[in-house]
């Protein structure tokens, strides 16, 4: 299965024409899921090879606008651009993050009178106290919309508490992934995703199998979902003697806006990932104002890297100044994407994890693994 | 006065790379002030020659998200733009639209947290039932509203009732302007603004004043705000006899989506208007279908230029599948924007109306009118 991750937007606080506000895509295969969606993520989209109406799937790690403020106009254009079919209902898309997100986009779409093609859920989130400061806390703004009914197109959402022993949020589990979510502290709530692919059988050695005098049929699925066959002439055959090393799954794990990690989760959850997508919204000079607005810098990054052993480390939602790749003069350090990446790999050295800084529409490949 | 109207976006339904969302930029002197605020305005606001931080009034013709969604950001964006002086506070951002915009503003200011450098007012207009269809009324939404606390920003606005005499909202009257809102039907309430500019006293004539013998100083200008004055001689000197010709207001009016006006404030509000700003999302040849979402076409336009005897009638809120000028494609005529402008003209046939139509970025100079 194929699968990538493009970056439509890796700017902070606001969208530029340079850098556009947060947004990433996963792809596996087809399926799209969105990570963020900060206001111009459908234009951003649409400049991109990347289709709306493949989006089945969207995370939200916190509700800053940068985030956010994209969402309700993404849906309705996802809706403009899905063709209904006359047999199948069109599914649902599943929208995951944090307490408060249902109401806002009910309120969005409710007064903007948005009609969509298909049904939404939220699946929200519930905060712990600890995650932001105490002024930040949403109570009141969320205690007005409990009684409050269901837009038209909305399905009714679980809520997903902290599961205290894992220290994080069991979103989905299906056929090839497992999804969680875990706690950052930003000003606002903020949430990571992780998304682990599930280990799949290995190949079918063909050759033994001919040695073995086993033809092509059904029984070589029987073998490759783990059941042993017994042939015509009596022997069994045992899926551990024919087929190769599994392959393990990748891991991708997307952190939200945040200047600490927040409990045991998060480097539970994200140990071994294969990439690791963190915020470094200002250089290390400028540490003390980063994390005094919640914010990571690149050193800060690279040590939550080094603590779950990740592979690669990619940097984003860099504050505006930091122009892209493409733009930089040499000489303005200070201002200078790679003199991030420069600190964050000095942070790592003694490690091999890779660095890389992203900018919007870069598309990063996830090869599939090699068996240990 | 210099008077400018910039277009930031032309297209409708939602914003593309080659058409942003609905958002036009009056200026007066420094002054801006945004009419409507589609997803993406703020990063078409950077692309332009104008400045976030010098708005200071907003008008939203409806709800729809392709002229709404973009506001919550740009606020916020303003914000960060703007310098706190020390010895004087910020002054109110006036916000005017339909009701639900303060509903819609409150819910996502408070969710995403963002705290604004400056105070802010929504004053909403009431619709009437006739504005749009039956099923389009948002009381079940507005309902839950009622009981909200302002956001801590917010400063409450006024909520402006239909004046049934004039068959128009008043909003706001002050030295140099007085602007009108009135009604048009669409899928949502939609309105038009009118922004009348008051009249000027012309120049004082000042060979005549010297033939009379007085001196410049502080008796002209006692002149030229109308006073009568009496010379050392005895001799009365009349502002009549030494003001040229009184300077005529300029009226710019811009009308929000619509497939027609609603009562007799429309015409009446926007009678002489120098500018009329209205939408033509798609040609002639799809009228059913432009009625049908609550639209007009080129023709519609015209009828309501021809009506109001505007002098110069722009067209904008075009379907995407119109290109911008700069790259359409001769011999694609269903889809050319200049065919549009062909239709409009067409039918102002035998008027002096100008036509034209808007790209994103184009800037439209509203010169001093001379005197009568
Ligand atoms: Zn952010
Ligand atoms: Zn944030
Ligand atoms: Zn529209
Ligand atoms: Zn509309």
């Amino acid at each position: 299965m194929s699968m990538d991750l493009t970056f439509l937007g890796t700017g902070s606080a606001y969208p530029s024409p340079h850098r556009g506000a947060s947004a990433l895509v996963l792809r596996t295969e087809g399926d799209c899921w969105l990570f963020d969606c900060g206001e111009g993520t459908q234009t951003q989209l649409m400049k991109s090879q990347l289709k709306a109406s493949r989006i089945t799937k969207v995370f939200i790690t916190h509700l800053h606008g940068d985030h956010l403020f994209g969402l309700p106009g993404l849906l309705c254009t996802v809706s403009l651009n899905i063709t209904p079919s006359p047999t199948q209902p069109p599914s649902c898309v599943d929208i995951y993050g944090p307490q408060g997100l249902r109401h806002f986009l009910r309120v969005a779409l409710s007064l903007s009178g948005s009609q969509l093609l298909f049904p939404y859920a939220v699946h929200e989130l519930e905060p712990t106290a600890d995650q932001c400061p105490p002024e930040s806390q949403l109570d009141a703004v969320l205690e007005s919309s409990i009684s409050e009914s269901l837009h038209p197109q909305e399905c009714l959402g679980r809520t997903i508490p902290l599961d205290v022993e894992g220290d994080s949020y069991t979103l989905l589990e299906d056929e090839h992934f497992v999804v969680h979510a875990f706690r950052l502290f930003h000003r606002l709530p903020s949430f990571g995703y992780s998304v682990q692919e599930r280990e799949r059988p290995g190949q079918l050695n063909t050759q033994l199998l001919q040695d073995l005098g086993v033809k092509p049929g059904p029984v070589y699925g029987r073998l490759k979902s783990g059941e042993s066959v017994t042939l015509e002439n009596g022997q069994v055959v045992t899926p551990q003697e024919v087929l190769e090393e599994a392959i393990p799954g990748r891991k991708v794990c997307i952190l939200g806006d945040c200047s600490a990690l927040v409990g045991e989760g998060p480097l539970r959850v994200c140990g071994g990932a294969d990439i690791l997508v963190h915020e470094a919204t200002l250089g290390d000079g400028h540490r003390e104002r980063a994390v005094e607005h919640g914010h990571s810098t690149p050193s800060m990054a690279a040590a939550v890297a080094r603590a779950c052993r990740a592979r690669k480390l990619v940097l984003y939602h860099f504050s505006q100044r930091y122009k892209p790749l493409s733009m930089r003069t040499e000489g303005e350090e200070d201002d200078d994407v790679l003199e991030l990446k420069r600190q964050a790999e000095e942070a790592l050295e003694g490690t091999s994890v890779e660095v890389a800084v992203a900018d919007d529409f870069l598309t990063i490949p996830i090869p599939i693994k090699r068996p240990h």
